[in-house]
């Protein structure tokens, strides 16, 4: 038997196969230095804050039997633990790094020191002076904890196959036990925050153990009848008001949301549930047409970190947590192995360069847990020494009390190559374009390789060099992200066409040394929201292949808020010195008591001075140098305000 | 010395003097009906729900001893049995109502009955068993609490001095144990939610007190330096991040704001602080230019129940909380009193229609806890027959969890009367419109009274008569609102004159049967909103004298939702069959897989039928008819969007 793929998710069947970690390395540029600092930074930061803030500690407790008292923490902290265990996986499996393994090793012996005889390992519930076990369905997050622990398990599982450390082994213990408790005969409920379902099935992928499989579609099937309680924000909030498969768009809290589809479609694909897969298919598709941000964001509302109804996305404050972009990946990736259609992987693309990236600092070392579209105030500093307690900060903090994101993007980061490429019986498809190489064994047996080489996003130019020699014809995939469709093009032998979004497939007999040229139109652009999101009516956005750019005020020293620019549309944005520019005017606005008034003139500001350079960041990169105001989407000039 | 006078508010010194409930009689029109209402269904209605709560009940477990098992509701509800005493406080000196005036009694009775020996009275802290007093000033609201009960003392104790209930007693001795608690030597300390301020005052005015003057004082100098812990929301929730008098705009928790915005008035107008009280007026006019929804309503976040920044005025679950308009009528009449500016009144009147009559439905019932500006989706009716826990809903509900709109709206409309007119010593000044009586001793001991007759604000002719001779001139002053600075008219003996906004005066010898006749110009007209309200960039409103209105579905029987309609600017609203109607076309929207495109049209929805009379409603009525969509600020239909 083989080694088992180094990959997250691996479906029985679907239109694409994923690659793992041993297939794909990524070699330079954007993601290169991303999961460098990942490594480097990041991962140690993580541990240091679940050290510092007792996460970590309350497993020792737990296995001494001194809990309840002394325990830190909210009720899911546990999962941050585990969610580094994966994160630390993957970048084992990526580098081999000893000291990283040995770090793993030592959380590993900690935690399962915790798990008690039956199976069950949660350090916040259970024993004498704390809530019974399974109590608090809504919102104690055990099953979300386990499903965590699991994930952590089948990276490693899938990393280090047979590795004596015994996580799988407790992550299988804690998994029966959930299967004895909420099996057909057991507890007949859900967990408020999902990821069981996804968890439960790659356990089943990974060991063959069909009952954790019945287990995650007993869950999903469960959820939407309303088995948790009516909380404040409605049962919508965790799925439980509309059974999956009824649902027509996510809804509800985002990460939740997220999650729950993606567990959906494995179930779907694992279970051939052709019905399942089209209604998930259907909510991804109408909540991508109507309830996503620019970035890939994903819900808008910050009192219960939920999508907003269709159309509803406000730049101010916009929610769009870095985690609910982690399971938008998840679930788009899932999809894109299960359909084959380019769109997945689009979003996948949008939502890793403008959340993902956006969360961590150049340093790695602080965190945007929202991820706001427009910035009118400058912030204040978070404290540098201690968890942030407003996810709504401005800038990016250490720490949080609720911590998800750290991790989650560390995971993602480690995990990254495995998103660039699939492949199915005819050969490779290249989903995300960075310098890279990407080796596999084909199903026929056939080993074919290629080099990705590109200066992507910022040149659209990314060639990708044969490396293997073979004498029958295989295809090779390229993606052209829906954004560019206008202006690109395939070159192979010096024969250039053009080609239009979607995916892009040559078959041929390669041979060592060929070459293939896909040249995407990355010059910057203005892009035009759907008049239905009120939000941002009269508003455009710039964008650069698949980057959304940002007005910061650091760049813009004459104004005292971005708040004051408004863009010419008529003069398309421009590179000057390497970055992209737009041509704004300042406005005056006008001076009333009450900004309601009954002519239009009088309520329009007056245009003042030009800004022909007005030089725009990368979203991702903003909030870097200090508190600032920013915008992504700018009010136009309108023939109105011409006019005053 | 002569009877207290019947009003809310009793400044020792100020430009303008307040009216009492027997001065000022209302006898038709728009608010008699809602005074109807309140005093025949919605009072009865609530002490239904203060009884089937259990949150009455408490005060009988807390004299007999048997707290704090049984005690029911959250740590606030005691005040909103105060709240309900301080309503039928007003509606028996209103109406002396010989029901209501028993069920006062009888609840002053369990009231006093659960005071304590030295003055403390809250049930749900000091007792074994219950944290201990004052142990948590940020969410206990044990002073908020007592704020309101001196406000229902002392609104007895001026519609009924000397009444043996026994109010004001408790009252005293609540506030006493205030300062002897949180004196200069006590606990340095104020309450999360401020009320005991302007409490405070009015009972020092009152009583003839000093002392509770001089404790509101230290509550409003020790607020703003961090005396509160660092919640979740950051200080500024409390208003504990800056000191008062250094604040130049409301912000934080909208009801929390204007209520220590109103006790901080109290306080300088007591103490001459024109240092405070210029920076609270400052904070009103900043927070009227900026923050305030064109409604009246103020507070645009749910998370926080909070004001935005300057600007972020989304009609999108706007959350304009009721007690945050309510709040608002009490901060601008305090400045009405002191500065005597008529801005003042056009926000209490523009709040009172648009905000407070919002609130409570036709059969005054159910209520509207946040009032939002746009309606995206059908509702689900709440259930009737428990509390909502809801605020988000978008049909009044019965009853909440935090059911803190019901009392403060029933107390508003009980004194509105209070509200319509004040003087000074050349005589009367009319601040709202309605059929009423206005009888007044003058400081120089001349009785005036005149009659109000009007069918405003549907007709704008406002006719005054005089209803008493005097051989000596007074003064009649009339409040032209800002909105009617075009067309606005005064006609005395024949003769018409234009005036503009602001006070219009006329001083002579007043004959019984003269008349002066106010001609408003109350024709339905657009609103345009500041063009940095980027939630309403593009939209219009439409106005008819001081109502606000709204294109609710129900009225529109050719549309999916009211989303679909784009308002032509170019057709003035009209009145058919005395309905305000506006010309619409419908737009059917582009059909694209990604809302962002990189050309306008693209993005711009198709234009397609004419509906040459959308009728609206006015928007404290909407919501009466079942579940509907519903939009104050319409999009316009653009040059652009023409051109498709």
């Amino acid at each position: 038997m083989s080694a088992p793929m180094a990959a997250p998710v691996l479906p029985v069947r679907g239109r694409l196969r994923p690659l793992g970690l041993d297939d794909v390395r990524i070699t330079g540029g954007f993601w290169a230095e991303r999961q460098s600092i990942n490594a480097t930074a990041t991962l140690a930061h993580i541990e240091h804050w679940l050290e510092r803030t007792g996460w970590l500690r309350n497993f020792d407790l737990a296995a001494r039997g001194d809990l309840p008292g002394g325990r830190r923490g909210r009720e899911f902290s546990d999962s941050e633990i585990y969610k580094f265990l994966e994160a630390l996986a993957w970048e084992i499996g990526r580098t081999a790094d000893a000291e990283l393994e040995s770090s793993f090793r030592g959380i590993v012996r900690r935690v399962a020191a915790a798990q008690e005889p039956d199976g069950y390992l949660n350090t916040k519930f259970g024993r004498p002076g704390q809530a019974p076990r399974w109590s608090d369905l809504e919102w104690g997050h055990e099953l979300y904890c386990v499903g965590h622990l699991i994930q952590a398990a089948v990276a490693r599982a899938r990393t280090r196959p047979g590795a004596a450390d015994g996580l799988l082994q407790v992550a299988c213990r804690a998994a029966d036990n959930v299967c004895a408790t909420f099996g057909p005969d057991g507890i007949d409920g859900v967990c408020g925050h999902p990821v069981i379902e996804t968890a439960l099935v790659e356990l089943a992928r990974t060991t063959g153990e069909d009952r954790y499989l019945t287990q995650a579609a007993l869950f999903v099937e469960r959820r939407g009848h309303g088995r948790l309680s009516d909380v404040e924000f409605g049962r919508e909030y965790f799925q439980d008001e509309r059974p999956v498969r009824e649902a027509t768009v996510l809804r509800g809290h985002a990460v939740r949301a997220n999650y729950l589809a993606a567990g959906a479609v494995d179930v779907a694909v694992e279970l051939k549930d052709a019905g399942l897969l089209e209604a998930v298919r259907n909510q991804w598709s109408n909540t991508v047409a109507s309830r996503t941000y620019v970035t890939g964001g994903q819900g808008s509302r910050h009192q219960d970190e939920a999508f907003g109804e269709d159309w509803v996305l406000p730049p101010d404050r916009a929610y769009s947590e870095t985690c609910a972009s982690v399971g938008s990946v998840m679930f788009a990736w899932r999809l894109l192995l299960a359909d084959g259609d380019p769109r997945y992987a689009d979003l996948i693309e949008r939502t890793l360069y403008n959340v993902v990236s956006t969360s961590p600092s150049v340093d790695g070392r602080s965190f945007f847990y929202t991820n706001t579209l427009h910035r009118r105030e400058l912030g204040t500093l978070p404290d540098a020494d201690r968890p942030s307690l407003r996810a709504a900060s401005s800038l990016r903090a250490p720490w949080f009390e609720v911590s998800c994101c750290p991790t989650n993007v560390a995971r993602t980061l480690a995990s990254l190559a495995t998103y660039v490429a699939t492949c199915d019986d005819e050969g490779l498809q290249l989903q995300q374009y960075m310098p890279a190489t990407v080796e596999h064994r084909l199903a026929d047996g056939r080993e074919v390789s290629v080099t990705i080489a590109t200066g992507y996003p910022h040149d659209g130019e990314i060639r990708v060099r044969i490396d293997s020699d073979d004498e029958r014809p295989w295809s090779l995939s390229l993606r052209v992200p829906a954004w560019a469709d206008n202006g690109a093009t395939v070159t192979i032998d010096g024969d250039r066409r053009p080609v239009g979004p979607g995916l892009v497939t040559e078959r041929r007999t390669w041979r060592r040394g060929d070459e293939i040229v896909l040249s995407l139109p990355v010059a910057p652009r203005f892009t035009f929201p759907d008049e239905r999101i009120d939000a941002v009516r009269g508003c455009v956005a710039v964008e650069r292949g698949p980057l959304v750019l940002a007005v910061e005020s650091v760049d813009v020293p004459g104004v005292e808020t971005v708040d004051e620019l408004r863009v010419d549309v008529g003069e398309p944005p421009r590179l000057v010195d390497g970055r992209v520019t737009i041509r704004c005017h300042r406005v005056h606005p006008p001076d009333h008591e009450w900004p309601y008034q009954p002519d239009r003139d009088g309520s329009a500001p007056v245009v003042g001075e030009v800004f022909d350079v007005v030089p725009l960041v990368e979203y991702h990169a903003w909030a870097n140098r200090g508190p600032s105001t920013m915008r992504v989407w700018l009010p136009a000039v309108t023939d109105h305000t011409d006019q005053d």
